[in-house]
């Protein structure tokens, strides 16, 4: 008898899990009909691109697009766009979809909710009927990406207001001043707070040398607007800042909202999943509407990244179709960057902080090493700084922060492929990684910074 | 009673040696005393830099040079230029000087050989009474660089002919074409035959956008010189080629003669200290001069390069005063680019060749996949093609090997990571490394060539 999957949710969870689900359904000899509801008209983009299509480097939101529909069904998915599943009954295995046509009732065996999430929107974005204020948006979806656009078309020039200071706050800065806007970031605490303070100090610098005015330690509460019911600034917890345009980038909601009461959700909303995608029986899950499993400390925790949302997707998919693939969790690993003007940084980091270590209860201790990305005595060479953290006693690589010129970014791999596999920051320190003056210098400063610690514990 | 030290050779090794000696010694209230002797007036300079400052990149042969005599002396170390040890007696632990003022006969507890290696240069290169013919000349240390800049200021146009077709010899290449040289580049094989044929041909296909000819398969077998004994070419295995100046690239020969009889030399000449540096009792070594172990297949290599010198350098200078660190070997990592007008490739390595890894009675499989450094929709997406090779059964990672624009060369170094620790390919293509659109695809580009491969086993 055929099995019939439905997948809620179309993008990188969603359809990475048909795939490999009809993949390995057909190399295993397994009898598996992947149906995918999708609520929006989109399916498989980058949405880690939006910043960089409104920043104009990307040619359009097409471009973003991994694989259209047609490829989707090409390759055996039955693909459902504009189809959103609005609830489930997950003991009698039925969902409802709303489409185009009305609400239809579908059966399955198996649903998948990759439904991913949403953004966060405050009160103060919005107008008393609840709808979206024209001068605010968030960014998170093409559509969103695709109001934006049309935002800037109206008021090419101006000031754009950045509301929140994490990884989608400083890209949005950056494709804000390279739009030609100026720009103000409002922050709760500092600019990408889980950086250790010297680092979001150089953060913090780059933005400001890229000419983002930066309010750190404030909160928007609200927008200034005038008769027309333009907005003319926002209201932040140190005063008023002007600004003609507001960034929402507040942080996410999971869309797990229909599956309460039937299915554990943790205290923010997210499923929990086991490494092959499994909720409980018949409910599977996989990508932003999950957490992840930190790995170094065996904790559940919100990482809403496409990486995940891919190997998850995949690993579900095969255990559909009775594979054994899996998802062994996460170690936190982000990278990106500012680059504006002559300002540039790369941004990256993997493990634990010194301070979620130590939250942790971990005997943990962390230094920071400043250095260059080449051979002093080149033009590649570029400031580097890296924070390192390791616990004493097995003294085993905890985490890694690094934020420096071109090339400082991704050497942040080499250390969570040592986090991964359980190295100690001994092996760091002396195991043969490459070296030639334009891309290092003769001991690499990721492995001074390693020995420096590793001379401390 | 204090203990004497004496260290030939005052370049990464040596110097390495030298200071760690001094800061355990001083750690551990051991009484040592360094001496250090030195046959030509430099120390500690960057033999990797030579080709950048030929090219003009680095501003003089004094920016490569790491650490100044006085610097060293500042730190304790009683350091000798112009001091050539020529022999040694290691029965009665004293060793023959040549210093400007004659030779002097030194006593010793414990000596260091860290005399590196002289470019082979061969015969057809001399004149008949042994001097290096003026045209030309090789890449080794600061006095080549030296008559190399000088030998470009006396012809500033023309042709070069680089013999040698490994890292010095691509480098150099570079170099050439970057001062404005018409380039010739000669070599037995493919451009770094230690590279998959296609990984070669894509280097061979760089140097060739980037304006030099490449001469594949042949050797440099004699000059063509004119009547004022002006070099005007080479002759080679393929016939003649024009040319004025020429550059001996051919690699190196160890500089351990003087021990001969007296301590067990490789076949090729090369010492095999311990992972602390350990030969003999009294005798120790690190550096050039020495081979060191390849950690997967546990055999001995000539792998010349200054990180090696530097650590296991560091590790004989901790076990000189008691102390435990140790050299674990190498994995043979490897980076270098060739950067010229258009043409830009980052070349990297790290482990096993699939031929290597076969030859080693390893039953390996290798495989190549090529993608892009960036999301394909940002003009930062440069290619890069990427070979891996892992065990079938264990399924351990072997080796990886890259050519590719900006960013790829140093992805070699997660690998790289993933081998010392004995990692799975399955780990690599499955572990969590960083990804934004400016710096990866959504699944890096690595971990598909990681999982593709994983399949494929």
């Amino acid at each position: 008898m055929t099995r019939r999957v439905l997948i809620a949710g179309a993008d990188a969870a969603g359809m990475s899990a048909a795939h490999q689900a009809l993949r390995t359904a057909r190399a295993r000899g397994v009898d598996l009909e992947v149906r995918v509801a999708e609520k929006t008209g989109h399916t498989s983009y980058s949405a880690c691109g939006i910043p960089y299509w409104i920043a104009g480097e990307a040619a359009s939101g097409d471009a973003l697009v991994a694989r259209t529909a047609e490829q989707h069904r090409a390759a055996g998915v039955d693909l459902r766009l504009d189809a959103e599943v609005v609830a489930a009954d997950l003991a009698a295995r039925t969902a409802t979809v709303r489409t185009a046509s009305g609400e239809e009732v579908w059966t399955y065996d198996d649903l998948v909710v990759a439904t991913g999430a949403t953004a966060h929107v405050p009160a103060w974005a919005r107008e008393s009927d609840g709808r979206l204020i024209a001068d605010v948006g968030p960014v998170k979806t093409l559509d969103d990406g695709a109001a934006w656009l049309d935002r800037m078309a109206g008021r090419p020039m101006g000031r754009v207001v950045v509301a929140g200071g994490g990884y989608i706050g400083v890209e949005m800065a950056e494709a804000a001043r390279r739009r030609g806007y100026e720009v103000t970031l409002v922050t709760r605490s500092r600019v990408l707070s889980g950086f250790e303070p010297e680092l979001s100090a150089r953060i913090a610098a780059a933005l400001e040398q890229g000419g983002v005015e930066v309010c750190a330690g404030s909160l928007v509460t609200g927008l200034c607007r005038d008769e027309t019911g333009a907005v003319v600034g926002v209201e932040t917890t140190a005063g008023r800042r002007p600004g003609d345009l507001v960034m929402v980038a507040l942080g996410i909601e999971p869309n797990t909202g229909f599956l309460a009461g039937q299915a554990e959700l943790s205290p923010k909303g997210y499923l929990r999943p086991d490494p092959q995608g499994r909720v409980q029986p018949g409910l599977w899950a996989a990508g932003d509407c999950c957490e992840v499993r930190q790995r170094l400390t065996d904790t559940w925790v919100p990482l809403a990244l496409g990486t995940h949302a891919n190997k998850h997707g995949r690993a579900l998919g095969d255990a559909l179709a009775g594979g054994d693939l899996h998802f062994d969790g996460a170690l936190g690993s982000m990278i990106t960057r500012f680059a504006a003007g002559a300002a540039y940084a790369e941004i990256a980091t993997t493990g634990l902080s010194l301070a979620t270590a130590r939250a942790s209860g971990l005997d943990a201790e962390g230094l920071l090493t400043e250095g260059t990305t080449a051979s002093g005595y080149l033009p590649e060479a570029e400031p580097i700084a890296i924070h390192v953290v390791a616990e004493r006693g097995t003294r085993r690589l905890l985490g890694v922060q690094i934020v420096g010129g071109h090339g400082a970014g991704k050497r942040v791999d080499t250390a969570a492929a040592v986090l991964w596999l359980g190295g100690t920051v001994d092996a760091l320190a002396w195991m043969d990684l490459s070296y030639a003056p334009p891309f290092a210098t003769a001991w690499e400063i990721l492995q001074v910074a390693a020995r420096r610690l590793a001379e401390r514990l």
